[in-house]
């Protein structure tokens, strides 16, 4: 590494980008050296705001960016020169094209969900498997609904629980940011490729792991809302199935009883609860409406698309620069940094702490090939 | 009876209620007699205009409809008095204290969805249990979406070939007649009662029936959408599952290659058919959305929850007077005073004509325990 602390770029200031660089900036163990972008439009000002050194992406259109008032520091090749790992959160037919600039400046990637596994042949999820991605010249950190799923079916396939996990997504329609442009009333939209991508996405992250998804869109743009069946390897009752998930982080228990009744509410909680941009970095799991009939176990939690996979890009950061070798301890600090917790609300019931917590035993029993039915 | 024609009485003239009127006057078998509702509003009216004799459901309201200019033939006394088959289509809560008049009157009610099991101890979906109805004193009709739950789901339970039916619903958010008055926006509600109700529902139509459903509520006013998955006892490949469908009555398939991407774009289509209401009384299952894995088989598909129930009500009329005591020839009389098809678009792959069709083989198979898991 060129200094004690790790030196990030973050390239892509969208809605992934510019959450990961606020992130990064927040860690003691990392410098945020610059955030690279091409449109200079409100995002990237709050940018030059927060004091963040800003670099062309595209050295042809720097001027764009000076012509808008936006002091540009230098070029990508700029940016590359001086920091250890780089965040690509270019637009997904951007960031492959970027590879190129990247090793050429030998510098590590992280690529996001968007892009295929292939492009760094390590899908990463920090509780799944962090330590595979130590010391490793580049990794993906998965999508926000492969990211929800894998912390889900791992709580129960690391500990040899999950036969074959079910999932149904209703996805939301589009982002906030461009609700004016894109986006859907009055209508739902089912997905028709069967399985849908995440199922076999996680299983890039989880290898043993038998899942199939569906997938579907709604008309709002606050999240997803997840419905997960999971067969278990042997009876889990609700309060074994609570007990597991206050064990697993960036998982939150959230009740209809406490009000969080929708989608809306529990992002309402957010915003109540100062968080930046309202984000939700935690998968929230509906308690009350947790379920088991002996032979599965039944999930509805909340996916925040736009910030569950910011933990993950700052742990990915830490693997791939070998700075911390353990995950449980990387874990630790970003939720810390960050603020991540397991119980949104003091009223809600303490989440029992368990020694080796997040560490679940092997998935002995998961490897077990499911006969044809 | 008292005539060659069933003399039928609509009770509530409301979202199903004035549906089954018009289905009902469509019938060459039966008559309808008249309809009975409390409030003078616009529904009332358009009843009026279509020389349907209006009574009053609460002699006590009388004058309300007589001072709104609505001629009230009498009181539901007065119509039960005339009828051999009443349905009713009253407001949840008021329905069950019906039953007394009717008793009285010796007219045999049908229950909507919306009432207990228990109410009638019968619940009925034509093509599933038809004969068991005939010349019952009642019988409830079931909700929309566990109609299409059975409908579906008897293709293959009925065949032997459905283990396990797991099913995801997401429910339109309220109907348009009162989208102004309730509905949401932006955001989903996950149902927290889980399995939601229309899987135990689907049981007490299909006795032998496996089956969890999870639900939830969009933003939409459309239709519901369901996601189901489908154990299969043996396995059932694209090819085999398609001919089933284009076997099962009231079963259309749909492809979004055709441009039907949505639920609104189905319901486009019923609009362009010239449907009365633009309703669609068939469940649309996606067809490039068939799936099977060898395992179990994936369905996608759409449920207008204000039509769908429309035939079945015809149906019970005719099975409770006992005018027709086969369910295969009082399906297909319906559906042709109706235009009920299984391809909307002459462009779609006309189905296979199987002998025999619509009359699946015994369920022995489907009566197998499933073993715990």
């Amino acid at each position: 590494m060129k200094s004690a602390k790790v030196r990030v770029a973050v390239n892509g200031y969208g809605v992934i980008g510019k959450r990961v660089a606020d992130a990064v900036s927040a860690q003691d163990d990392m410098e945020l050296v610059g955030v690279a972008d091409v449109v200079p439009d409100y995002r990237i000002r709050v940018a030059v705001e927060r004091g963040y050194p800003v670099y062309a992406s595209l050295p042809e259109r720097s001027g764009e960016l000076q012509a808008a008032g936006v002091p540009v520091a230098g070029t990508l090749q700029d940016l590359l020169a001086q920091v250890d790992v780089v965040v690509d959160c270019a637009p997904k037919r951007v960031a492959a094209a970027n590879q190129a600039a990247y090793q050429a400046a030998g510098v590590k990637p992280i690529w996001q969900g968007g892009e295929k596994h292939e492009l760094a042949g390590y899908s990463f999820v920090a509780q799944v498997n962090y330590e595979g991605a130590l010391n490793r010249d580049s990794a993906r950190v998965v999508s926000c609904n492969t990211t929800a799923l894998s912390r889900i079916s791992h709580a129960l396939h690391g500990r040899g629980l999950a036969r074959r996990v079910r999932a149904v997504l209703m996805r939301r329609a589009t982002d906030p940011w461009e609700s004016h442009r894109n986006g859907m009333i009055n209508t739902a939209t089912p997905e028709t490729k069967v399985p849908s991508h995440q199922g076999p996405d996680a299983q890039t992250v989880i290898p043993g792991l038998d899942i199939t998804t569906l997938a579907g869109a709604g008309p709002y743009n606050l999240s997803h809302l997840h419905f997960a069946m999971i067969e278990t390897t042997r009876p889990v009752d609700v309060e074994e199935l609570r007990a597991i998930l206050l064990e697993t982080p960036r998982v939150a228990l959230v009740r209809a009883a406490d009000g969080l009744e929708a989608l809306n509410s529990v992002m309402e909680l957010m915003r109540d609860l100062r968080r930046p941009r309202g984000d939700m970095w935690e998968v929230a799991v509906w308690e009350d409406a947790l379920a088991s009939d002996g032979r599965e176990v039944y999930l509805t939690f909340q996916v925040h698309n736009e910030a569950i996979v910011i933990p993950e890009n700052v742990d990915c950061i830490r693997a791939l620069s070998g700075t911390e070798p353990d995950a449980a301890r990387s874990i630790a600090k970003t939720d810390a940094s960050l603020g991540i917790t397991r119980h949104f609300l003091p009223s809600s019931r303490p989440p029992r702490v368990t020694p080796g917590q997040g560490t679940p035993a092997g998935s002995k029993g998961a490897e077990e090939p499911t006969a044809p039915r």
